[in-house]
């Protein structure tokens, strides 16, 4: 059924139902698929009576460069951070649906790798979560659109909203790392020089970063009371919560100490000096962390490391010890 | 709350949260939202235990033009285009998610126009049915993807592949007049031209279409066998359900006169002639109409002309009388 291009042959050059039969066979399956592509919409399960569902739009450009990340990483990153904002719900994540747009030039080669991208993500991070439908566009750049949904499993979401004072402030995945890589990317001037740092974790962390899906359910079933994804950088996200469930935030040196030792190895190396690596901790973006807060009573699931306390709401939403955190924040239209 | 910008800033001036502020109050509300707007994901009620999804992407340049689209009339457009797809399976649209891609020069009063002609959409289209959810991004082109939501209360979704032998074909809508309406745009030199025309039916069709979104449930009610979105063209699209179904299927002249009928005094009125306004109607895109198939027995629920007969899989997929139609399409990359 699938016609024999050769590689090489652009969207503009092909029907859309060919296009179709070369990506389709790639994408993941999703268990909770009842009716697939083919129709004009997919109907999908939602076993306990609700749906959680997140969109996200990449860009070429402000969001990712074809120098940098191949297809196959494009692919696997929006799958990942679709992924990540289902999860931070306290949901098990069950499907995507997905609108991509490209200039009629691009090579059918880059939606095959784009396609191949998402099935590891799924795969990787989420086995049972596939691609139920989509839609194909002429863009002036590549641009994709992941639609995700999720499953509570019958428990309460997971939201900004439910910090208690008195609750311990604990993340899972890595905080600062895709900042440093998008930083070691920023300095490189060609495509060797790209090449030779893709071996680094600090940049696989930004081309295709692996979230802890899995632990946004084994935080909301050990009793988390609030929980995000980090993906603007850890204290402007922490701001966010702190304002959303009416509380302060405070970090402690050793919670950000031991974040920071956790990259510390490779960012050392990469020549990022202790102070960078703790701005980057608190600041940079990306991360795609899981930000939980926990009752102080509760042990921690595996995978969560304690940064710190919520405390009662004070003059400032985030603390580092006593010290005032200033808030920085990311703006999607000013990079 | 909302910050005091003057109209005619642009997003690149503004901070993300004060986009948002100005857009959200404009955007219609969805009577299945559990959870809104504020964290990582929405919750949207599922009471059947399934939902329907469909994923469309709109770009400027291939999509919709600025010189002929007000912003009301992109976000209106989008906005029924996708709900035409979940009536098409049968279901009753609950919400929508946004997504939406501008260059950071774009004024802040094409969003709130955008945001206007989706809530527009909702309510006229599908009351209940509103927006839960989106994202923002940077884009070379404005860039619109709309997920939207459909709940089928317990019945079986319709399809492209039930159409029987015996079965009546019928259509809901308006067939052809979104292409006439096109066809005038594309032959209009300047703003003032574009400006005289919009009164024409033909032209509201093309920049706002109204599809017959509530009789997606009326056709599922009554024992339609199969349904699909006219989207590509009636015969395009006559051809696709034919092949899903196994059938081949008969268009009438009686039928297609009456669909012609419909649309010919302000057709003939804009110089369109008899054989245009057919070939439109066989051919043009972008219709909306809703096609479905009902079994010979069935008195059709109002707003259905029948335009023919489902026959047993003959040599071509589509029959015009005795005639075999060529089937002619339209690829998203070659426009």
């Amino acid at each position: 059924m699938v016609p024999d291009f050769e590689n090489g042959v652009s969207l503009g050059e092909m029907a859309e139902a060919d296009v179709l039969a070369r990506i389709f066979p790639r994408l993941p399956e999703s268990a909770s698929t009842l009716l697939g592509p083919g129709d004009d919409a997919a109907v999908l399960a939602a076993p306990d009576g609700r749906f959680v569902v997140t969109t996200d739009m990449m860009v070429e450009g402000p969001d990712f460069r074809q120098e940098w990340s191949r297809p196959e990483d494009i692919g696997f990153k929006i799958g990942a951070v679709n992924l990540a904002d289902v999860a931070a719900m306290g949901a098990a994540p069950t499907a995507l649906v997905v609108a991509l747009g490209a200039p009629p030039e691009t090579d059918i080669d880059v939606l095959e790798g784009i396609a191949d991208g998402l099935r590891l993500a799924c795969e990787q991070l989420a086995p049972g979560c596939g691609v139920v439908g989509g839609d194909l566009s002429s863009a002036p750049a590549l641009t994709l659109t992941v639609t995700a949904f999720g499953d509570l499993g019958g428990r309460a979401p997971l939201t900004r909203s439910g910090a208690q004072p008195g609750d311990v402030i604990a993340v899972a995945g890595q905080l600062g790392s895709a900042g440093m890589g998008l930083e070691l990317l920023f300095a490189t001037e060609n495509a060797d020089e790209v090449e030779s740092i893709k071996g680094s974790s600090l940049v696989a962390a930004q081309l295709r970063p692996h979230p802890p899906i899995a632990l946004g359910v084994s935080a909301s079933t050990t009793g988390a009371t609030a929980a995000m994804d980090v993906s603007d950088g850890l204290v402007l996200d922490a701001s966010r919560m702190a304002k959303a469930s009416g509380v302060s935030m405070v970090f402690d040196e050793l919670g950000i100490a031991r974040a920071a030792a956790a990259i510390a190895p490779e960012a050392t190396n990469r020549g990022f000096s202790d102070e960078d690596i703790v701005e980057h901790v608190l600041y940079s973006g990306e991360s795609h962390a899981l930000l939980t807060t926990f009752p102080a009573d509760q042990v921690l699931p595996l995978g969560f490391t304690p940064i710190g306390l919520v405390i009662k709401q004070s003059a400032e939403p985030v603390y580092f010890g006593n010290r005032s955190l200033p808030i920085r924040g990311w703006n999607p239209f000013i990079y």
